[in-house]
């Protein structure tokens, strides 16, 4: 039946376009305060385009902005899914660095570039536009589908956990579904099965009551910046490897198949390192660098702040020093436990005469999806009529928290089908999405109703 | 014959604090290009007033603002004393905590407050009048003495150094003589025989060409701000011990007979902990906290910087991470060795693709006085005289650069005389000088010229 839904996509596709650009132009920063009533624009958009399919839409109102939530559930007994995506944007400065103006969507090399071309109003908008071409085709879809689209993803996704936690009954599904990440290189589309979990602190120690002069006061009094040095200096040996006591007693070791999967992908380290910009690249010996990138923790300073940093010298004791670092976990790891362990590392290290604060910035754990589920199969399925080719399965170093939300709320995995590419430009100047990625999203999300009732049924 | 000089200090002192109040007025700031002319006022006002005593006065034009040169060289067959001080001063910031106008000298509770009261207008105004109290009443001085007053002691004296170094025949004398240190205590006259030198460095390490996400690359990128702060957080141990390489093998011990004086003197360490505002102090446990303020050698890090700063979390790899740090060095210590083991220990300890870059802010050696010499008989005598009291020996925490100058480019010892206080609050709102230390110090100085004679025929 999906013949319909597939031959109404090439029909439609230059309107899906022009729809696109229209979400596009959009301005929806989630993080300006002047932006407030674009953001409800671009929420409301897509609302009225999903009720235009025939979705039930309601706007949930929250302390910020609104949550669109959308179901079609016809399909009785069938698998129901539950796509996740975000309306909101990153703010695009630096302006002067786009070719044409972010917001302004602007056709090129048969790409789209705007704000959000990519992340994630394109992406989002693949599954909004499968779910119309089975409702205006077939009248119904093969599953049920249920839409969750925030507008505060690129603010830390404040009010969905709470929104999730309240609403489990109506957002019970199967599987989850996110177009937020990419395939793993151009014409290699990809499935990501894990990602690593993050603990997030902020050390910062106090000393004297204000600066000291070094000369005076050097060797009777304790130096802030010397101390938090010495300590988050501790953190990692010089390979990389965490020396907190018990980190690594968690840590689900690779299978043997992830390992010969990630040797057989196309991954060029010398390409990579020259992107990077650095002479060699660097880590745990044993691991190669797509296994250290996506499947070993870290710990990483992400910022050191501490007495004169101005040019030439200044001869101070700094009365306050501060670092903040960040450690990605891998499945299995516990965020709290290794927090603690951190509070306990710092503590212990801390010298007579400084004060110790240690903040908290966030917790994520890893997450790894069963790659052998229904839903697994259904998308590799999906993605190799769309794309014309097996997806390679792949995991990912960064985090994205809701789907740890997801797992641990409703108890289902997410299953993470990037339409993007690694040079898409999300965060930076001249965000892009191709439309040939963009037209076969819409295929491959098109076919993945179709395999998912299709996966259930075999696993019976 | 000192009596008649004295008799004119008693009988001219309210005249001397009118003078002092007229060269405090002038705000000689000379960091500040707008008091460019103000400077050069307050170089003219004591040249002048040099001038009218009796003396030969030369006003050096430098690249910057100009030296004061004055002699007086009557005294055939006797020593030389070359008196250094600096009339130019810290700016005034915070104007808001000062209770009465940097730059409108007040007397309150027999204290004049202005910026440059004590550092060092107020003190090195002590031998201006000393000098003109013996060549306005017997004529003559004891010995010759020479004025060097330059005007960027607060700038780095960018340009005495080369004065110095290309007038060693002019500035040839016995002893330097210095006024821009302080008392023990109230009451507790001190000789400052000793100082800390300086080493300054930064090091600067750079990784990525630019910040990355610490999701998508760590693991596989060197982060420069961890390998910063395994680096210098390895320069000193939990007791401040220098884990330099050969740092401590030159160190000149401190003699049983410092230990000895040093222990006698009414340091109270709470109160000193209360000042500093630290619930411990800390150091080396084998040494008091005088003994590791004064002579024993540090490595303080003065700054930090890396990466995000900011509120909350970013998740990033810096590209670049720096410290300043700097060390300070007791007699016998080699500058230059310090440097380059300095160098030695980060190059060894930077990881594969990190580039480091280590900056020289500056040397400077420690120096160590003869405290057995004829000059300092006579300065302890002199002292005697005027503060009814015997000094103290004492050393001191910080570098003045231009006590090495003088050794190494003269050969001779400075006299540290100070007069101020320490709560006289130099480079602080509300900066001041006691009137009776003021008096006293003239006092001295007075007796000082005759003494340094007496004691150098004793010393044939």
């Amino acid at each position: 039946m999906s013949a319909q839904a597939e031959r109404y996509v090439e029909q439609n596709l230059s309107r899906f376009i022009q729809q696109l650009s229209d979400w596009l132009r959009i301005p929806s920063v989630s993080t300006d305060p002047d932006h407030k009533e674009d953001v409800r624009r671009a929420a409301e958009f897509v609302a009225d385009d999903l009720r235009a399919s025939g979705l039930t839409v309601e706007l949930h109102e929250t302390g910020g902005h609104p949550i669109v939530y959308a179901e079609w559930c016809g399909a009785e007994g069938a698998p129901t899914a539950l796509v996740y995506g975000h309306y909101d944007v990153q703010p695009p400065d630096p302006l002067e660095e786009w070719d044409s103006p972010p917001f302004e969507p602007t056709v090129r090399d048969g790409r789209i570039y705007a704000r959000g071309a990519t992340d994630d109003k394109g992406q989002c908008f693949t599954h909004v536009k499968a779910v119309e071409a089975w409702l205006k085709t077939v009248g119904k879809l093969p599953v049920n589908v249920k839409f969750l689209i925030e507008g505060e993803e690129e603010i830390g996704s404040v009010h969905l956990d709470p929104f999730v936690r309240e609403n489990i009954e109506k957002l019970r599904c199967d599987y989850v579904v996110i177009s937020d990440t990419a395939q793993f290189d151009k014409g290699i589309p990809a499935i990501t099965y894990a990602l690593r979990g993050l603990v997030y602190a902020e050390v910062i120690l106090r000393g004297p009551k204000s600066d000291l002069h070094s000369g005076v006061f050097g060797g009777a009094v304790a130096n802030p910046a010397n101390n938090l040095a010495a300590i988050v200096g501790d953190l990692v040996d010089s390979h990389g490897r965490v020396q907190l006591p018990g980190f690594y007693d968690d840590v689900l070791p690779l299978e043997e198949w992830e390992r010969q999967e990630f040797a057989k992908l196309p991954f060029r380290e010398d390409a990579f390192r020259a992107a990077v910009g650095t002479e060699a690249l660097w880590g745990e010996p044993e691991y190669s660098v797509l296994e250290r990138r996506w499947a070993r923790p870290t710990c990483d300073i992400n910022g050191l702040t501490a007495g004169y940093q101005g040019q030439g010298a200044k001869t101070i004791i700094p009365a306050r020093a501060s670092a903040k670092f960040s450690c990605r976990l891998v499945p299995n790891q516990d965020p709290q436990r290794v927090f603690r362990s951190i509070e306990h590392f710092v503590r212990e290290r801390v010298w007579p005469g400084i004060r110790v604060e240690i903040l908290n910035h966030g917790l994520a754990p890893a997450v790894l999806m069963d790659v052998h589920s229904p839903g697994m199969t259904a998308a590799r399925r999906a993605i190799r009529r769309a794309f014309d080719r097996e997806p390679v399965l792949i995991r990912e170093g960064g985090s994205i928290p809701v789907v740890a939300t997801f797992k641990q709320a409703l108890g289902v995995d997410s299953l993470l089908l990037g339409w993007g590419q690694n040079d898409d430009n999300l965060h930076a100047p001249n965000e892009r999405f191709s439309l040939e990625d963009f037209r076969r999203g819409i295929l491959a999300s098109v076919a993945l109703w179709e395999e998912l009732r299709q996966a259930a049924a075999e696993a019976r």
